[in-house]
Formats: C-alpha cells, sequence, structure tokens
C-alpha cells in the first residue's frame, strides 16, 4: 500500500526495503532521489535538507527509525550502532541510541521529537503486550515489523491530516491575493501540504485565488519548491522576493497570509521559517489576517512559549552562497537562524486536522491536541506523546 | 584634479577621455571597470545597473552628458546622435535629445533628471552668458569644457554632501547594531556614501558599532556590495538575509535602522530599495529609530506624495536568476518592483548635508531644499532646478 503513488509528488517513498527521498536541495534543476538504507543516513538526510518541513521531518524520522529496527534485527546489512543483536534488550538500548539521535538532526521541528517518542513508545508497547524477552529473533523480526507498520501509519495519517486542514481552512481564504511563505506543501508533509493544502483546497473549492510565494531566502524553499508545485496544480502564482512583502499588501493585493509552522507553543506562539515574523508584523499593520496551518504534532503543550524554544542555526554558507555559487565576500560575518517566532499576537487563527483555534489559544490548542488523542486512542494505536 | 584617487573606491572615475565605471554587477567576486565614451554607453550602463545608487547615477549621468557634448564638438568618435554638430543651435538640439534619452535609464531615482537638467541649465546659462551663435568651432569646445567641468564639480560636490551627510547623521547613531539596506555606500556615490557615510562617520568618532547588512534581494546589494566595502573599513558586521530582520530586532541586538533614498517627496515619502518598506513597519513595531540619509538632490518638492512616484519594474530574471544560474522553474510568474515607498509617518528623521529633518517634513525639507539653492547661488553655479 504505501509504495501506492498516491500523489504527484513522492516527497517520501517506501520501496525495495529503503526510503526513498525527493532531493530537496536540487529541485526545481534537477529531479533526483537521495536513498535512504540505515537510521543513520535518514538522520544525515534531514540535517542536510535533502528532507525539509516539519510533517516530512516526522514521517522520515518514523521511516529512519524503522530502518534502524531493521538492521538490529538482522534483515538488513548496516553496521556500527544498527549492526544486528540477538537480544530484545540489546534492541531496546540501540533503539533508544538511534532515537537519541535521531532527535539531534534538527532541533527546531518538534515533530520530529514527536515521530520519534511514538516509534519507541510503540516498540515499548509491543514489548509489553507480547511479554517477550532473552535472544528469540522472531521476536526482533515482529518489532521490525511492527516499527515499519507504525512508519506506514505515520505517513498514512499525514496524507489524511493534511486533507483535514485544508477542509478547515479553505473556507478562510477569500478569493484574491494569498501570501505564502517558505514550503508548506506536498514537499514539505508526506503529499499535498499544510498551508500549501489549504490553498489548494480552496483552489479546488473554486475560490479565484493567486498566490503570492515569497522565495524564502537563504534556502529558497519558496522561489525553488513551492512554485515548483503550484505550477504542476495549475493555480495562478507571482513569485515575489522576501523584502517585496510589504510593498506588495501595501498596492492590495493581498486578502490573507498563510504559513505552515514548525513548532507552537502551548500559548499560540509560532516557530516557522525565518521570515514568517516579518510577515505577520506586516500583514498586522495593513489589516490582513495571518493564518498557520499545522497539524496537531507541531503542538508543544509543554512549552509555554516560544522564548523557550531553540532556534537551529545553520551554515553561513546558506547565506554566502547560492546553488554553490559564492556571492558574498569571503571574510564577511554571517547570522543565519533558521527560524523565528511570531508571537501569538500576530495570528488571526490556526488550522489544524480538528478545526480552527483563535485566541485565547491555550485553551483551544489544548482541545485540539485531546482530540488527537482521542482518534489515536480509537485506533487502538499507542497515544501521541506530545 | 578628478583622476585623483581620493577613496579605496572609485565608483566612476574620469581618465583619458572616458567615464570608468566599476562594475557593480561584477562585485564582489570579479572587479571589473566599464569604459563609457558616449552619452548612449553611459545610459545602457545605468539601464543595466553597472552603476547604481541614486547619487552614483546622477554623478554618471552628469559624465554622460559631458560625454555628449564632447562628441558633438568634434573631440570624440561617436556617431548616431552624438556625432559632430557645426552649429549651436544643432548641438543645443542635440543635448536636449540626449538628456531625454538620458532621464529613461531608469524611472524611479530623481537625482538622475536633476543632473541632466543641471547640465542643460548650464549650458543654456553658458550660451546666454557669451551670447554665443552661429557655427562658431571654438564655441562648441568651450560648451563641452564648460559642461564636463560641470560634471566634475557634481562629483565633488557629491564627496562634500556625503561627508556632511556622515557629520550631521553620526550623533544619531547609538553603540549597538545597526541595520542597513541595500547600498549607500561609496559605490552608490562618487564615494563615502549617504546611510553608509553616516555608519563610516560613526564608526570614526569611535562609537561601537556593528552593522547588520540586509542582503537586499533580488540584486543583492547588500551582500555582494556593503559587506565589500564594510571589510574595508574594518567595521564588525554581520550580514543576515532581507526576511532575519524581525527575529534580529526581536532579539534586540538593533539599536538604529538607517537607509538612503532614491526619492523623496514633498511630504516626507521615502522612495527607496524594494524591502526599506518593510523594514520600516518591523521597526516601528519593535520601538527602533528608522533613519534615512540622502542628499537634496534627492528631494522632489514638486510631487506631493510617494503615491505620485513610478515605481520600476525590472526584469523577471532578477528574481529567476541569481549571478545567471537559475534558481525557479520556468514558467512562473514573477513580479520585480525595485523600489517601494515608506510613508513619512514610519520615518524618524530624514539625514540631509543641510542637518536633519524631522516631522512635519514639508516645511524643514523645503528649508533644506532653499539652504541648497543658496550654496549653489553662493558659488556663482547655475541654481539646481529640483
Amino acid at each position: 500500500m504505501t509504495d501506492e503513488r498516491r500523489g504527484a509528488v513522492n516527497t517520501l517513498l517506501w520501496e525495495d526495503g529503503a526510503l526513498h527521498l525527493i532531493d530537496q536541495r536540487k529541485l526545481p534543476l534537477t529531479f533526483e532521489t537521495v536513498v535512504c538504507r540505515t537510521a543513520e543516513e535518514t538522520a544525515q538526510a534531514i540535517t542536510d535538507m535533502v528532507v525539509r518541513g516539519a510533517p516530512a521531518i516526522g514521517a522520515a524520522a518514523a521511516y529512519g527509525m524503522a530502518l534502524g529496527a531493521i538492521n538490529l534485527s538482522g534483515k538488513g546489512d548496516a553496521g556500527g550502532t544498527e549492526q544486528p543483536v540477538s537480544s530484545v534488550s540489546s534492541f531496546v538500548e540501540r533503539m533508544e541510541q538511534i532515537g537519541a539521535h535521531m532527535r539531534e538532526a534538527r532541533p527546531t521541528a518538534v515533530n520530529l521529537f514527536w515521530a520519534v517518542d511514538r516509534m519507541l513508545a510503540v516498540m515499548h508497547g509491543q514489548i509489553e503486550r507480547a511479554a517477550t524477552d532473552g535472544g528469540d529473533e522472531g521476536a526482533l523480526t515482529a518489532l521490525a515489523d511492527r516499527l515499519l507498520e507504525e512508519a506506514h501509519l505515520i505517513a498514512e495519517e499525514d496524507r489524511q491530516i493534511c486533507r483535514d486542514i485544508g477542509k478547515h481552512g479553505a473556507p478562510l481564504i477569500e478569493a484574491g491575493g494569498v501570501m505564502h511563505h517558505c514550503n508548506t506543501g506536498a514537499l514539505a508533509t508526506v503529499d499535498y501540504g499544510t498551508a500549501l493544502g489549504v490553498i489548494r483546497a480552496a483552489h479546488s473549492a473554486g475560490t479565484d485565488i493567486h498566490v503570492y510565494p515569497t522565495e524564502t531566502r537563504p534556502f529558497m524553499q519558496g522561489s525553488r519548491l513551492t512554485t515548483w508545485e503550484l505550477l504542476q496544480e495549475g493555480i495562478p502564482t507571482t513569485l515575489i522576493t522576501d523584502g517585496m512583502a510589504a510593498h506588495v499588501m501595501a498596492e492590495g493585493r493581498i486578502k490573507s497570509v498563510i504559513v505552515g509552522a514548525d513548532r507552537i507553543t502551548a500559548n499560540g506562539d509560532v516557530i516557522n521559517k525565518i521570515g514568517t515574523f516579518g510577515l505577520a508584523v506586516i500583514a498586522k499593520e495593513h489589516g490582513i489576517p495571518f493564518y498557520v496551518a499545522a497539524p496537531v504534532s507541531t503542538l508543544d503543550l509543554t512549552l509555554k512559549t516560544g522564548a523557550d524554544v531553540v532556534i537551529e542555526e545553520r551554515d553561513e554558507r546558506e547565506v554566502t552562497h547560492i546553488l554553490d555559487q559564492r556571492i558574498a565576500p569571503e571574510g564577511i560575518g554571517v547570522y543565519n537562524p533558521a527560524f523565528d517566532v511570531t508571537p501569538a499576537e500576530y495570528v488571526t487563527a490556526i488550522i489544524t486536522e480538528h478545526g480552527v483555534v483563535r485566541a485565547p489559544y491555550e485553551e483551544g490548542l489544548a482541545q485540539a491536541a485531546a482530540a488527537a488523542k482521542k482518534v489515536s486512542g480509537k485506533s487502538g494505536k499507542e497515544a501521541n506523546s506530545a
């Protein structure tokens, strides 16, 4: 089922016992895939931004954990921390190590931690249920199978979650210009997208929209990835640079701004791609609604506000170079935070798969998280550890 | 005198009867100069952004007009509209044509029109004074000599104006972070710079500043040119992308923002490089002063507000490509306005060579313009036609 090619874009695909990732560093000029056969390779692909976007990172990490389990169970051929073990206790120990390493792949997107925690919880649940212990090789294989099944389930859920976000968000999008930042589309998720999913859903519903994606320096997710997706969908699009946002809003072209999120804290502060906060300030100044679309797995209700979030700083080279070509002089100091914090007061609404949440956010976000746990409980799966 | 190498950077230099321009499209990777021997070549260099920055465009246009005059007088070897003429009346007719063409090189920076008008006024003044008429070849040479002298004077004045702007502006700059947009330095003027001149002056005065230049997409004046100048000056600098401005301000790193201007209308609206308005909105939200540094030649008091200014739209390729490398997919729609309008209410002060002007701007800007005319009158030169 999981290798069924559902969308036009297969951000991540499980095929022939390996995770195939579209190399998002090279789009739209080159379409290549990176094949991960170990948890280690998957973590590296996340760090290197072969795959990016909080929900896609979550799903990739889940498959990475499954790859680790497969290798530990003796079905793979990896060495190092992933070489085969002979007991469940060693399996658990190694999986905890692999999970700790996976969590370090990127520091800001909470979906990464969420996916790792969920996979480890499934592992422990399976062991408890089977009351398995000792060196049963069959037990290890069963564990690996169960973890791969969970990764498939996470991917499958993400597909449905994005469509539910789209369904809830589409009515908020007025006809006219919609500004969008970074990439929150099929490439940021398993398919369809979060904020771009809302845009897709509004377009499908017949709302006459025109998308203004910001190019999103330094990694150019907007100009490289979002435009690529919108072209394929046939949605009217005009690319702008990040600095043009205020001018385009002042010209009256924009009816709403919609972005995704990498983490949302209990009070509704939104941690998202660098440049988001500036757009939110400018939108507020122009009286334009500012929407955030994200799955419940993006909520981190353990943190009170955005001030508690670690903001990843990335390599200077992303700023001084574009597509491996140097643009700034050697020796210049560079600051490259990958995310910023948009305080809840700038956010008009947060669109989740369990409905639209508005201020005060504490209550609404807690309700959305509870609704997600309920669904998870109903399907008999381990509860979301977030 | 004019080929005296005063600064480290000779944005424009008159040498061997030609205008030598640093090719700013290629910095900082390659240092090349473009040599203009005709008004036509100069206009093309302005259109192509070999030279950019409002004051530098003004001075380059003045030299371009001088080149036209030299060619018309028979000292050059140009053809077309610049081939030699034999009468003062033909000279005047052609110079008016050349001026009209030069004005079309770029539509937004008023210094371009100001310089062309000043050169034509000097021509007419010289003719009136000499009461010259008919086909006197000596008269044409004298006119060409006078126009070249005026171009040198404009360049020389620009050097002094920038230093005066620096002197008036430096006391406004607090120790700490200074955010700067685009390039307003030696490369945007004849040397020294406007907003970057204020930064230079503050640094020279011993204020402990740290500059955060925005890279300024799409043309990358910040990452390519401003960083290059700041490195040469040894001023502490940290390059950021345009979208990082709000985050850096929220972190408390910035004490002031300073930018240049391409045109300032009677009410104090500032037309400047795209991205300026967004920075102004974000600075206001954070209670950070937002300064504009510009010579009086940037004032266009004939226009009431920024709504009356034509905003140049440039080639899509500047957005879809960086240094000739494609980054966005083919077929995508692009919007590329080169400037935006920052309403006067966002501007803390405008720093001119005749002092610091604060709201209400109408009166202060008119006084600065009057002071400039007075200086121009005192030196016996033709009045600034702006």
